[in-house]
């Protein structure tokens, strides 16, 4: 085990963090030496998680005892702001993939405008890069601290983006109509998620002005080299996992599609379907795969892209070991290549 | 009993027929003499629908076995086209309420075009009376038949109708992203509508030009009082009841908002939230309500209105009995008491 | 109103306080004039129930605040232990229907085991009537206090006390293999309750040896006129609401079903389905309907028994109801009429 | 690729069938050169189960197109009595898995009696082996033909053969209290089988002789030396995936736990929980571990244990890849070391 890249998850007791277990126990070049839980600390994993009862793991520790010498990655799972104060005191060997918002937006004055206070940990977020391997595979590949895209900005910005940079649709209006399984919002004991408040049932929230809005605008932004500010409401699905994002633009559908395709040909997990096929987030469960369907709308002149992804898979744990294998000089899809569970 | 108004029910061993039971057999007024299902004449309610057990009903005939004469209100929930012909031969003292699509269009190369034969009953489209109780009550206490709304048309509609007459939101661009639950697609057994199919995701169908397009289109037009043609998207949705319709609109939300509590006030079914809540589909489960959430976009002189029905209730049955109630002069309340089942 | 029995229900936050609420504000010969839940008071129950904003409610106090003089009956839905100490300080002219458990062990030394902790209101034990309508119905017309059945009590002892009565079935062994909705669990925000960790999955616990198990005995042993105590298992199933218990028994299955059909003939809420066939808890589903079927096992000389309900209605609010309709001398079924509501 | 296992799957558009494909498209010794699937002969596999879009696949065709000198080893998930025809006609060189119930029962009288037809591949039955690997891992080894245990029997039988075999539980009574998830069903299109008539409800089936009880009598008989004959009712959990197997045992629970820990010391997919703990199907969900709990009863001398696995891996799919594994000669987890996927 010796030569293995060796692993800490920091909040190992979360849904991400079991995810980025669950991937790392079977990558064959690494080695898990380390999992925090300050509020968990010596328990054992399977304790908090039984799906992981046929590992051999570290015990949960606080993470103040971990010992950084012995570690070469971190994957942070910790919630934000918390996570600025954690990371700023790594030492400088350790590479750092965060699964946080904390570093996703360059603007420092767009963090403290959503988040409520200044960020506290401005240098290490002018060294970070956001971490849409598919976007910025040149930059990760040198980076030491990697913003992981959000779920639904992964969701969204996969397929508006190439639309965006090739101009074939109008970067106004855009409507981005998106849907989330229930584990987007953690393992928090909150009545809002409980099975009987969640089942059987489909709401929108934060709607008008949900968070992961600015760091959707940034690199819309950037694609367009104009401001872009679509509307984007959130829904809560009755499922454990998964997004799909309906987004309505205008431009020719068929123009559409064929800069989609262009765009990830040759993408080991983004998948363009044929023209007029649309699809299903069952169909990427537990997997790194984003699907991508365009339809023709009836009022010609406007398109429907619709992206699926599992949340905790390509919208979290996966892309962050995306991201590390660019970063380590992997093969991108190393340990990333389990297929869909359907159903 | 001899004094109560005479009930068949066509298509009784549907979702939307045996929805109609529920409610027609506690209905004060009402009692049900036939209820006719053609594949499965000769068997009890009980066996088709095992939750009816605790009834005394009429055994299922086939429709040509009715005797007419016995009949005072018919409600029609049988295919498209096959109602056509059924109606069309029913005796004038009939009244009806069809919860097909059949009678929705009034013009009838609109059917044409989107059913892909000519309508067999033109006559009795031009004595036909939409079935949208609130917009449509005087007509409908006038009319011989009704056609009751299709279940997305009703959640499409009910919120953007008046806003458009009040001229609060612009007629283009309008986008309608709306999801049901799975028994808007009835009883069939068709694999794509299996719980392995079904449940843990959620997608997008008929994506570009769904039928009910058409009869939204309508509705939208007659209001704006020019043509309409929002983009509209079904999805499926992992649960049996419910239909959430999140609608995209230009105008100022808080004059969005109150056009709407204006339009409904006094409306029994209708509920248009405080300002900035939106509603849940959950909420309305197993009851003839309708909520409505106003919203306002980050983007200025944008809005969003929200509306939760049951499609089988509000959306289909329960509209349905509305409509008969305002037929026969009762108060429309009348057998529509149920509250809500939630969880 | 001044004629109407006027109801306060105490715990109205939890989800057998909102089917009270359901239940009651149709019920005709009621009035609900308060609603407490001391960490919500001052909120409205519109604000913690959404899908009961079409009622015009009292607001939620404290419990002292609620003017007793006002009241009549009182529906008590608070935790285990809380209870004995709120209800031995009400007015002598209050009625009272306890949902909590407090009040179903008439052996105040079985309720010390169970609950850790001696029982604080032996006086008011003494007078308390169990609360199985169908058993205890005479004492429950004469009582001031009716301790409400269990969810998985009433799923267990509505079909085995008949058989146990009658003596068609061995006392022992006696096997409950029962699952429950989990409404059952209550509103409370804990981990184990959330939709990603009921959803798509199952499981039992309180396994050896869960508190309802004492009650469960109470009664079988009341009916069989000597120690009973079956093995019983609870599980949780990833659905909202219903209580399915699959009874396995010594004796002739067809002398069993024969038991059933008598013991239960002529009552409104209880149905025993012909030989042969079984019940589904969907088929109950928001009613006050007990199912029970009977089937031989392969085993000659073993049968199997199965009853289903929903576990707030019939295991909770509506059985409380159906218990206020006795005291109060009305027909057993006012209120309660609703049929299930499937799917 | 030369050098791989050629292997062809037939019944490939059922939900084992893409299973199989799931977990053999990543085994690094074999190459999938056959998928068959009458009815949708002429389709990719990506039009019947879009999650494998991902992969290269072979065209599905009929299995009379099967070029048999091209396939090293079959896997066959056909129907019952349709295998018996089909596998009695392959060429001797091929190797064969069957995941039907056509060779599971060693008595032919027992499969006439169950499936109301005498076996019409009686000299094939008699080379057949049983399917559960850590059974039979020395006969497997050596067969030609193995007869894949089914999900129920490998649920019920993991558990109880120690102990039979160990004689710490007596043979009668036993009761088997079990449930699964709808995929045990298969993907064909019947009413039984909707998202509406499966979701939010439990119910049993089969109850007093379901047909795999033979499977699992004739598993227990052997290991207990006399006549077994369990109590065994199945369920029907809302839920995709997941057998739980809650078994009644007269006898000292320690000793069982010890027992169970005996005979699945160094096991790779069967893990028993520490005393007193019970298992989830949602933590075994997509892989080929089965864990196992033992309590004891509240009654002395009785012991609950339960078992669960993933009825389409560990009780059919996997467990077929396991079974190949060992009359291969490759490591019984080649290919199976996917974990768990939850939530």
């Amino acid at each position: 085990m010796a030569d293995k890249t060796r692993i800490a998850i920091l909040g190992a007791s979360g849904y991400t963090g079991a995810e980025l277990v669950r991937l790392l126990a079977r990558h064959p070049h690494v080695e898990i030496v380390a999992l925090t839980a300050d509020r968990k600390a010596g328990e054992q994993m399977s304790d908090v998680f039984p799906h992981l009862v046929m590992l051999d793991l570290p015990t949960l520790t606080s993470i103040d005892q971990v010992d950084w010498s012995g570690v070469d990655v971190v994957f942070c799972a910790l919630p934000h702001a918390t996570t600025q104060v954690v990371l700023a005191g790594l030492p400088a060997h350790i590479k750092i993939v965060d699964l946080s918002a904390d570093f996703r937006l360059r603007d420092p004055s767009a963090y403290e405008k959503w988040y409520g206070h200044p960020h506290q940990a401005i240098e290490l977020q002018k060294e970070a890069v956001y971490g849409l391997p598919e976007f910025y595979r040149a930059d990760i590949a040198k980076a030491r601290l990697v913003a992981n895209t959000g779920c639904y900005v992964a969701a969204s910005i996969i397929p508006l983006v190439p639309l965006l940079k090739a101009g074939v649709v109008e970067p106004d209006p855009i409507v981005i109509d998106a849907a989330s399984g229930v584990t987007g919002a953690g393992r928090g004991a909150k009545e809002a998620n409980l099975f009987a408040e969640v089942s059987e049932g489909f709401h929108a929230y934060g709607v008008g002005g949900h968070r992961h809005s600015a760091e959707i605008d940034q690199e819309l932004t950037v694609a367009a080299g104009r401001e872009v500010m679509p509307s984007f409401t959130p829904h809560l699905l009755p499922q454990n996992r998964g997004i799909l994002a309906t987004c309505y633009v205008r431009g020719d559908a068929e123009a559409v599609h064929r800069a989609l395709k262009e765009a990830y040909a040759g993408e080991a997990f983004v998948h363009v379907l044929p023209f007029g096929r649309t699809p299903a987030t069952r169909h990427v469960r537990g997997s790194n795969h984003c699907l991508i369907g365009v339809v023709a709308d009836r009022q010609p002149g406007r398109a429907i892209v619709i992206s699926a992804i599992d949340n905790l898979v390509r919208g979290a744990s996966g892309q962050a070991v995306q991201n590390m294998n660019i970063m380590m000089g992997w093969p991108e899809t190393t340990g990333l290549e389990q297929l869909p569970l359907f159903p």
